[in-house]
């Protein structure tokens, strides 16, 4: 297949190169290309004008009168990038033909319903009982559902207090799905998890929000995050008024994270007066990709026992590795292994069910695991998490049904593990593909994604490309992928919302397209970097 | 009905009062009840033990090393009498017979279905259908859903992108569910409603947080809120940092809402160099449940815009009216109606699906409507939504169905009337029936309850109970409602948490026990009471 795809990718690179009327019609002609690459600095100015807002001088409220951590957030995954898309998909929409394109195609984003992805169906056969319970004993529903996903909906009725779907629920979640999801844990682990460490959340951005909530008290408080990492990281701080430490995961060796370089980091933090709390760790990487080993996370383990660092644990990838010879381990079994105990080293570990072959992101559905914290810091997650009463109950049962998948023997068991296999085996070979492709473009070089969602190629940009970036008021990257947006309807986002090694520019971009649009990605891709190469070739 | 309840309760009270073995058998003798009456200090002291937490003296944080603003906010109506609820909820399960109560009735939060309130059924049809639209087309399908149950959710996947429900949506919600909220916001004030001025959210909370995060910058940003207050609002301006200023509703008055107390507390805050950024008005009001006059509403708007602050309206209630003079106005119809349009005035309501006749609260599924900001701050408000993400899609279909429910004409128009209106009058009954059993009790005055959920009653403690909760290292009225917990299962939350005049107590009681428990409810507090005064009296 990966061959067939990637075949068919250069087919369709061969035609494009061989006529300028080919796919689509006014898609790669020199003059449409050249437009698109200059209309950077265009398209600021407007946004800049629109922004003046002099109409609203009375308005008790200005940019100068918020609170300055709101304007210092950046948030790139759903930068400008992504405005510029929406304005484009709407003239599509009002003016069809009115762009090189017929659709945006949405790669700047780990969501993979948005670009055709189906849902896991058992998962859904659940939810949908869940949400009408009144259906479950008609004759009707036998012949619409599965019988397991009817046992099962029964099953979660029977765990929520008074079968009440639409109450909210104890503050951490329902507890009989928190049981069911510390047991997924221990046949994950191998070791005991406890439902009364679970904080279910709405995804798992809100349990991130809330761990730095209460580890920041003002800028002197830091936190080590690996560069490149995913914005909300560096978001979630910036709101919080603390102070993001860097760590530089090593590009040449497949994204490593080097304790020497986090050892490094901190010191030279801690020169600086900062009080380091806490320690991210993206495992599997975004946007990286990369799934470290177990014995690096040992080192991480001991490092943040050492450091008397609080280890906040990103394992929302959990299930999405794509090479056999990586294998995900949760820092909690790889602690434990060590012989580290609930009172030796304290760990949170999130999980969404955004991610992994199911890709519910709508559901908002996920957790964190919160281990080795006294019961008085325990006593004030619990506080914040009340504050907002609870998360959502579907999700809730999402994230019960995502770690207790249907079992040898269900009804469901063999067409969820097709699904589910359908699903990562796709993943991987487009991962593979995308990275071929990659690798092979001018001036490109991409490591491998062996897990999470993405690939994060490194650009090596021309002077002149940079300059006209320059030029545009834009980085450089921004520049490229504003330029590639124009051209071909493809969003990705810049490497700078990530972070990198200054002076190396790079792009995110994900492995979600449809198997089946992955040649004219890679085609659009390929025609573009090319075009964009000769303009700027110095 | 109203009279059947009462006297039902009037039995129930006198069978009480002529047998101690009556109903629940050990319910209320005199040994029983001193002892609970004197349980509020040793439970105390055992939760400071249990949180002592010297095991983790390595930990990397402890209670002094968190979070400031953590530790200071406070949410009362999850807090410590709430843990005692569940505690006394547990053994109840594991050891029946172990108190004088076979269940625990949590009147503490607005939690309708978790009391019992059954789910509006068009609504859960929809859900249902929108979280497996693969049976839309099947034949048993039309057997198991009403007709325009299965029409909306067609009509609902065509507004949703790719019709993926798993799939992130724009930052502010999906856009065509924002064109149905805006038309029913146009359908219940008259005036035009923007689409783009929708952040649809995870229920009113995050929303809440959202405005607090972007109007307070340090402690001297101040927040007009109204004494007593839903605690959402301290604490969110505690996590955020900021000051509350606090505006006394005028009890005596049905809790008024006077705007020369708003003028003095804003100019006692001023003096104190207090930068007065937002009003906060709950109406209908929550704990207090009045319902706000139109030329109420005037001054207030009238009082904003003079005195340059953002108007935050909490209508979560707007449904929740039941008195026949007093009727809901949105702060948005007032104002237009006033004759100031987008720029003269910046308002933001919040509304949720957690409360109305619906109850949906475990759906967490709510809105804000933005008027009035430059597009410059539209844009931060924005970027923080979009940090995370998106609000769950089905509370995003759900808030479309409660501002857009079936009309006139549609099959379940009848059913869905009979269900909305059997709520709503019940509700009513139910806020009639407590509020008059509550003005019978010795010592208790009570404010009807106009709108919302809650009623709100002053107890006058005898001076022998003060001092009773002074030695156990309580508020009076945290002690009352401890004593009233243990000795009869029923949650209230006490008026400490909500704000009251100084030297005042109150609690709050929700109206939702469903209506055939209301007797035994008036039986229980009345005759618990009625006891604690004996007890207590001076």
């Amino acid at each position: 297949m990966r061959r067939f795809v990637t075949d068919k990718a250069r087919n369709v690179v061969n035609r494009l190169a061989s006529s300028s009327h080919a796919f689509p019609p006014r898609a790669y002609s020199p003059s449409s290309l050249s437009r698109f690459l200059t209309s950077a600095s265009a398209d600021l100015s407007s946004v800049s004008d629109s922004m003046a807002g002099s109409d609203y001088s009375s308005a008790p409220i200005n940019i100068h009168s918020i609170n300055p951590k709101v304007l210092k957030c950046e948030y790139a995954v759903r930068g400008e990038i992504v405005n510029l898309a929406q304005k484009l998909q709407e003239e599509l929409h009002s003016n069809p033909g009115s762009h090189p394109f017929d659709e945006i195609l949405y790669c700047n984003i780990g969501n993979p319903q948005s670009l055709g992805q189906q849902p896991i169906t058992f998962f859904r056969e659940v939810l949908s009982l869940c949400d009408h319970p009144s259906i479950l004993d008609k004759s009707e529903t036998q012949g619409l559902f599965s019988a397991d996903s009817i046992e099962r909906a029964f099953q979660i009725l029977d765990q929520i207090p008074g079968r009440a779907t639409g109450a909210y629920s104890h503050s951490q979640g329902i507890k009989g799905l928190r049981d069911t999801i510390a047991s997924g844990i221990e046949v994950r682990d191998g070791f005991p998890a406890n439902p009364n460490d679970l904080f279910l959340t709405d995804g798992a951005s809100p349990a991130v929000h809330m761990m730095m909530q209460l580890l920041i008290s003002s800028e002197s408080d830091g936190i080590l995050c690996p560069i490149p990492q995913y914005p909300l990281y560096s978001a979630s701080i910036a709101l919080h008024g603390g102070t993001l430490v860097p760590y530089y995961l090593d590009e040449a060796s497949g994204w490593g994270l080097e304790v020497s370089e986090l050892k490094k980091q901190l010191e030279t933090s801690r020169a600086k007066g900062i009080n380091v709390r806490a320690l991210v760790v993206i495992n599997p990487g975004n946007p990286t990709g990369q799934v470290l080993a177990e014995a690096n996370q040992r080192e991480i383990v001991d490092f943040c026992k050492k450091e008397g660092l609080v280890l906040l644990a990103d394992e929302v990838y959990q299930e999405n590795v794509y090479v056999p010879d990586k294998q995900f381990h949760s820092f909690k079994k790889v602690a434990r292994s060590m012989g580290y105990g609930e009172k030796d080293i304290s760990l949170v570990s999130f999980q969404s069910v955004s991610k992994g072959f199911y890709g519910e992101c709508g559901k908002r559905g996920g957790y964190m695991e919160v281990t080795g914290f006294s019961p008085e810091i325990r006593e004030q997650i619990y506080k914040v998490a009340s504050v907002n009463l609870c998360s959502n109950i579907s999700g809730q049962i999402l994230a019960s049904l995502v770690m207790s998948p249907p079992k040898v023997g269900d009804e469901s068991y063999d067409s969820f593990c097709a699904e589910k296999d359908a699903i990562l085996s796709s993943l991987a070979r487009r991962a593979k593909t995308l990275e071929e492709a990659f690798n092979s473009m001018e001036g490109v070089s991409c490591n491998r994604a062996e897990g999470a969602m993405y690939l994060f190629p490194q650009i090596r940009l021309p002077e002149k490309a940079i300059k006209a970036a320059e030029a545009a008021k834009t980085a450089p990257d921004a520049f490229y992928a504003r330029c590639l947006l124009n051209a071909t309807g493809i969003v990705v986002v810049p490497g700078s919302g990530f972070g990198q090694v200054s002076g190396t520019w790079h792009f995110r971009c994900t492995i979600l397209p449809q198997e089946d649009k992955i040649p004219d990605v890679v085609a659009r891709l390929t025609v573009f970097h090319q075009r964009f190469m000769d303009q700027y070739r110095d």
